[in-house]
C-alpha cells in the first residue's frame, strides 16, 4: 500500500509515499480540477498506476475528479467508447449483483450500454467467478418493446453482441434477486437506484427496528437482536463492500464512497488488488476488442 | 360501489352492475384492446365516469389499458400535454411521498415535467392535506448542474413554474425521506424507482427476519416478533395503499397492482371517493390553467 497526498497528511502513518501538493476537493468541478490541480493526488495516483509504479488506484475523494483523473492519465482501453462505474450490490444468499453504469455517464448511447454489459460481465466473471453470468438490460417490462427509446434499441443491439449472455429486459424489483447478474443502464437510472437502494435500506431497517422495539419480547432481549439486524445492516450496505470499479480505463481504479469507514476502504485495496491479480484489465481488452 | 364487467362475473356479489361483454387481458396491448374492445369492462367503465353514472373508475387490470380507456373516453384535461400516474410512496412516521411520473410515459419533454410537478403538489395537497409540498426533480446530485440533459432543462423550467413551491433536485436517498414530498421524473425512472422500492422492500425484510431468526432470543418469541415486523411490511408495502392516481385526465382513475389484495381494492376506493368529494380533477384545471 502507496499513499498519496500532502506530506504532513500521510507521512505519519509510516507506509511508502507519493508527495502531492493539491487537493481536488469534494465541490470542485472534476475536468477542472482535474486540468489545474496538476499536483493533486488524484492525478499522482493515476500517473503512478500509468508509470507502474502503482499496480492500481483506491480512491474515496470526488467521484468525478477520481473518474477524470483516471481516464485522463491512464487512458481509455482501446475501442470503449465510455468507461462506467460498476457497483454491486449485495443479495442474501448468494454473490453481489453487478450494476451499471451507475453514474459516470448520465446520457449514454445504445453502442455504449452494450459495451457496458460486455464489460460487467467480464468483472462479475473476475471478482466473483461466475462463469456465465446473466446480463439483464434495465426497463420498465420484460418484454422487448418495453422502455425508452434508448434501451429498445439497446435490447436490439445486446441480442447480437457477443461476449454476453443476455437473458433480456430485467425490472427493478429483480435486481436484488437471483434472476440477474449484471444489470445494465445508463448512468442517470443506475444512480437513482443506487441511491434508491441506499435509502430504502435506511428506512426500511428502522422501521422494522422500532417495530420490534415495541414489543415486550424485544425489550428483554434487545442485545443479541439488535446484533442480528446489525450483522443484515452491515451486510446489505454497500459501503461495506468497498467501492465501486471503473471498467474502461487503462488500469484498475476503484470508487470508494465519501463517507466509507475503514473496513470499506480495506475492502477496497483488497478489491483492487484481486482485480490486478485477476488480470482483469486484460479480459476487458479482450471482451471489447472481439466487438 | 357500481362493478363494471361480463354479468356471470359481477352479478353474484349483490352490487350494481354495468353490463361489459369483453375483456382486454393483461397481456393484450392497451391502444389497441381499448380500439377492439369497445364493450370491454376498461371501456365502459370509463364511459361510465364520462357520462356521470358513477363518479370515479378503479381498476387492477392492464395498467396501460386502465390508462388509455381513461384518456380516450374521459379526455384530457384542457393544458394538460401528457397524463401522468402519480404513486404514494409509505414513509415512516409522516404521510406518504407522492412520485410521477410512475410510468405513463416512458420518453418524457421538459415542459410535461412542470405539469407533473404542478398535478403532483395538487394531488399531495388534496391527498394528505399538505398547504405547501415540498416539490423536487430527481436526479444525480442536489446541483442544478446535475443530471441528464431533460432534468437541467426541467430545473430551469421548475425554477419560475406557478403553483410549485420547487425545492431543487433531489436524490434517490431522499424519496423515503421528510427531505421531499413530491418528487418528479419520467415515467421511465419513476417506474424503475418504484419497482426497485418493492424489490428492496421485499429483499431486506426478509434478510433481516433470517438473520433474527438465527438468535434463540428470536426463536422464544416468534411470534410477537414476527407480527411486529408483519405490521411494517404492511405499511411500507405500496400495495397496501391501494393504487396510484392518473393525474390529467377528466375523471377520477385509480390504478391498482394487478395482485392487489382486498384490503388494496378497498383503499383504492376510499381513495377514488376522497378524490372525487376534494375535487381534485377541479384543483388539477386550475393548476394547469395557471401556467
Amino acid at each position: 500500500v502507496l499513499l498519496v497526498g500532502r506530506p504532513e497528511v500521510v507521512a505519519s502513518a509510516g507506509l511508502p509515499c507519493i508527495e502531492a501538493s493539491e487537493v481536488i476537493e469534494m465541490h470542485d468541478d472534476p475536468a477542472n480540477g482535474v486540468r489545474r490541480k496538476k499536483d493533486s493526488s488524484l492525478v499522482r495516483a493515476a500517473e503512478a498506476v500509468r508509470d507502474g509504479v502503482a499496480s492500481a488506484m483506491v480512491s474515496a475523494g470526488n467521484t468525478g475528479a477520481t473518474m477524470a483523473s483516471a481516464l485522463l492519465r491512464m487512458g481509455r482501453i482501446k475501442g470503449v467508447s465510455r468507461p462506467a462505474i460498476a457497483t454491486v450490490l449485495p443479495r442474501p444468499g448468494m454473490h453481489p449483483t453487478v450494476l451499471l453504469d451507475s453514474g459516470a455517464n448520465a446520457e449514454c448511447q445504445a453502442p455504449w450500454l452494450v459495451q457496458f454489459a460486455q464489460m460487467g460481465a467480464v468483472y462479475s466473471q473476475h471478482r466473483f467467478g461466475l462463469e456465465r453470468p446473466k446480463v439483464g438490460l434495465l426497463s420498465i417490462g420484460e418484454e422487448a418493446g418495453k422502455g425508452n427509446d434508448l434501451v429498445k434499441e439497446t435490447h436490439d443491439l445486446l441480442t447480437t453482441a457477443p461476449h454476453v449472455h443476455f437473458i433480456g429486459n430485467v425490472e427493478g424489483r429483480d435486481v436484488l434477486t437471483e434472476a440477474v447478474d449484471v444489470v445494465v443502464t445508463d448512468g442517470f437510472t443506475g444512480n437513482v437506484v443506487l441511491k434508491t437502494l441506499e435509502g430504502a435500506l435506511s428506512a426500511i431497517s428502522s422501521s422494522i427496528m422500532q417495530a420490534l422495539a415495541a414489543t415486550a419480547e424485544f425489550q428483554a432481549n434487545q442485545g443479541p437482536l439488535r446484533a442480528a439486524h446489525r450483522q443484515v445492516y452491515d451486510f446489505l450496505d454497500p459501503e461495506t463492500y468497498g467501492g465501486a470499479m471503473l471498467l474502461g480505463v487503462e488500469g484498475v481504479c476503484i470508487i470508494s464512497h465519501g463517507s466509507s469507514s475503514a473496513l470499506a476502504l480495506r475492502n477496497a485495496i483488497r478489491v483492487a488488488a484481486d482485480m490486478v491479480r485477476g488480470a482483469t484489465v486484460e479480459g476487458l481488452r479482450v471482451a471489447i476488442a472481439a466487438e
